[in-house]
């Protein structure tokens, strides 16, 4: 099939709804939804508290009416080569020396990252007691297109790779399967059967892919030293309002593969855990004082953002854990390997770091492929020539300037980015980085969110998952020994495009499936 | 192993929860409850409807926190006996002149039932032009234990029949889902192993086996006459809140057998379904006004109570889908059935019609063991000597006094009855039956509803699920050909029990499952 220009396939998807359709198709969608976990607890703003004071009552998921269209090419692209991604981290994270250097230069910047990094040193002057480390990870992308040249087709390029607590992977398995059962039923228009059908509308097995890189992890830490029941933790934030996506992992690991799983609150790790001698790590559930489990696996879903440490303890508590003998997913290393100055030091032009990793060529360049490019804003060879591109007007309508700290700060757009460095003393440009913007196809979805539809321009990101267990040294030469490493299924989140006037609101995300077509 | 006394066994049960291992097993529930679809739209009274206009909030459905002890010996009588329920009950609805002269006796007092006869004589003269039928049903029952004589053991007494929407098929098999979920994360206290384990804790799986009622309808029903896609119609009622009980059967259809499945409210038969020349039901989706579908089976969660038929259109309704093609579940034949007065003429005290449907003795000895004694109140003989036990404040006490109209009236008990009795004009006692008592043995449990956690007292109530299908005269010499005739899973429900103070609210109705004790 001859690729199409986007608009001549997505100007008239999603197809017009007659009243009597659309409510067909949101009574089931809302039905489905809850039969089958695709939800979230409400928002304080939806449900105050009071009105719920045990929090029994749980909201559909905000979801697309329809999948959105996404390049088949692109999806398939992205899906080959997360292994090559997987291994790509896997590689960062055994690199102790070269991410320290990485960090290093984040160290005036970026206190979060610092302190990650002091905790591993204590550990390594100490002595790690785990070589296995598991890696649930996610890459995002978005699909470009040169606007300049609408025909030389759509890429993937990566937003970020997700190291830490990679969420929606239990709710996208769900959606996939939500958006076939109303294809199924005939709730979609008979006019859009060429383009929706079994075919183009790929099932993500994210939740029980997920879940069988935890129980792989799980089964080669090996037999308990304590003699107790061993069980995987999931460390969590307290509340939690998307339960349900980590409890469909849970539930997949639990039912499949009999492991035994609790969840334990980032801010009980002091309490509810202890260290053997030999540093085994042991859980003491509140419910059963007297017993113990031996952890096999640490699986973080907190722990990741600056603002959940609020008190020193927290710091206490994830040293505690890392210095233990359970297999983290992730390790500091693992978590440090996601941060945002790797990401721009790989994606940065003419950069050697990604030839270092990548030895086989072919992969690399396949990787090199989706990055977008990013310049660091500092005196290098590459920081000049942003410097340049960041303060002229023209050239920086095509650029995003981010702060380099973890979960911190506002991004500064295209044509406001020269102005916003005239008013930045020049010693803290070197906090943010450049980012060619990536430029998606325009695209129209309806969500549903709180029992509100919404109809307008959307921008949609693709997250395929990775599962990586390896061992740091245990190959030849010191290599990592990689024991698993396959794609997890995907995750498209949509929300509303900023450009669109009263039609969805900017930033109103939901979960969404693919819809492939050839453009 | 012996039989033990009740009181030994459920004396501490459910255990004592400390309120860390209560946390745990709630919020464990909670979470599970909605990731699985064991849920209910809210009441009103709970969430008012101004909060959430548009529905999409649900609520874990009110459970017990523990499977409800249950007599193993009842539990496996009851299931056992099932498909002797179904061949009986397929017996009565298949014998039009004993259904029509139980019918006359409830001409007076009982005008839904006449209606309902009504319309099937309209369309007796005109001709059926379907012999099949299916049953989807479930027979309730009580654990009976002789309060003077405890050590006689329990028995099943049989509640009532039910012939039409026999709900809860889709939350059961979830419920008892839950319990086994629960005791295998360790939430219920090691003490409680002996009582509480796998072998314990039998699963119900009544929604893939309803739904296996249905598909097994909808293919005997044969090719499509109309050239149209065929589909299952499910009739509701409509707002709906018990909505993914429903669902659950018509995923399972779906998923498993590929049946494409509509829900019909009542009150919109008339304008979206159409009757061909043949009477082939053809169903017209409001959401898409020129397809057709032929209807196979008609699946009724609605019009089983008078206060539906809210207006004649109603009853046009009813009469137009008994005439179609398509087959019912149930039929009105099988509906009149499972009236209050069949099951009384059956289980009048030397009665001659058990053994006329089930002429081998050993099937019919074993039903017959599940009556509880029941009376008319007229001038037959079991009559007179129903009225002495009546007016006597004495034998009253072991009596319920129940109106014989359908879905109507409050029920007399005990000590109540001589005086009820001595105001009521003695020519409408014919409209009430005399019951024995069921006096279930005395137990604890404690029960989640919309957040509250009520403990105290509780009365059980298991339903026994069966799937029966049959051509009406296709067998030798014009009996009924029985096509299929299973057990179909079980229910447990458990309410407050009314003489508990200060425990479990009286009516406070949850669902449950089983926790099989040899008592």
């Amino acid at each position: 099939m001859s690729p199409m220009a986007p608009n001549s396939v997505s100007s008239d998807y999603p197809p017009h709804l007659t009243p009597e359709r659309l409510e067909y198709l949101i009574s089931n969608l809302k039905d489905w939804s809850i039969a089958h976990g695709l939800a979230v607890r409400p928002a304080p703003s939806f449900v105050s508290p009071e009105n719920d004071p045990s929090g029994v009552l749980a909201n559909s998921a905000p979801v697309t009416l329809f999948p959105s269209l996404f390049p088949k090419s692109c999806f398939e692209e992205a899906l080959a080569i997360q292994s090559t991604y997987n291994e790509l981290y896997c590689a960062i994270a055994n690199d102790e020396e070269w991410l320290g250097s990485v960090v290093q230069e984040l160290l005036d910047i970026d206190d979060f990252v610092a302190q990650l990094w002091d905790v591993h040193i204590k550990i390594k002057n100490e002595g790690y007691v785990q070589n296995l480390s598991l890696g649930l990870f996610r890459s995002d992308y978005m699909v470009h297109t040169n606007p300049e040249d609408p025909n030389a087709g759509s890429e993937v390029k990566q937003v970020e790779f997700n190291t830490i607590a990679s969420s929606f992977g239990g709710l996208s398995s769900q959606v996939s399967a939500l958006h076939r059962h109303l294809l199924s039923i005939g709730a979609y228009p008979p006019e859009t059967s060429s383009l929706l059908n079994d075919d183009t509308l790929p099932e993500s097995k994210s939740a029980v892919s997920l879940a069988a890189g935890l129980a792989a992890a799980h089964k080669a830490y090996g037999p308990s030293k304590s003699s107790n029941p061993t069980c995987v933790l999931f460390v969590v934030q307290d509340p939690e309002r998307n339960v349900f996506d980590q409890r469909h992992l849970e539930y997949a690991l639990h039912s499949h593969d009999k492991v035994q799983v609790f969840r334990l609150p980032f801010g009980q790790i002091l309490k509810d855990t202890e260290l053997a001698n030999d540093r085994t790590l042991l859980y003491v559930p509140p419910f059963a004082p007297d017993t113990r489990y031996e952890v096999t696996t640490i699986y973080f879903r907190a722990g990741y953002s600056p603002d959940e440490y609020k008190s020193e303890e927290y710091w206490t508590a994830r040293y505690h854990l890392e210095r233990s003998a359970a297999i983290k997913c992730p390790s500091i290393l693992t978590h440090l390997a996601g941060c945002k100055k790797v990401q721009q030091v790989l994606a940065t032009p003419h950069s050697p770091h990604l030839s270092k990793f990548l030895s086989d060529e072919s992969k690399a360049s396949r990787v090199l492929k989706t990055f977008a490019p990013i310049y660091p804003l500092d005196e290098s060879e590459a920081g000049k020539e942003a410097q340049k591109l960041a303060n002229n007007p023209d050239s920086a309508s095509r650029y995003v300037l981010k702060p380099q700290r973890e979960g911190g700060g506002n991004n500064v757009y295209r044509k406001a980015i020269p102005p916003f460095l005239k008013d930045l003393p020049k010693s803290k440009w070197p906090a943010y980085i450049l980012m060619e913007m990536i430029e998606p196809p325009p695209l129209t979805n309806t969500i549903l969110r709180n029992g509100e539809i919404q109809k307008g321009g959307v921008i949609c990101e693709l997250g395929v998952y990775g599962v990586c267990l390896w061992e740091a040294n245990g190959g030849e030469g010191g290599q990592n020994k990689i024991l698993e490493n396959f794609e997890a299924g995907y995750l498209l989140r949509t929300k509303g495009d900023q450009s669109e006037e009263g039609g969805v609101a900017a930033g109103f995300g939901s979960v969404d499936s693919c819809c492939l077509v050839d453009i």
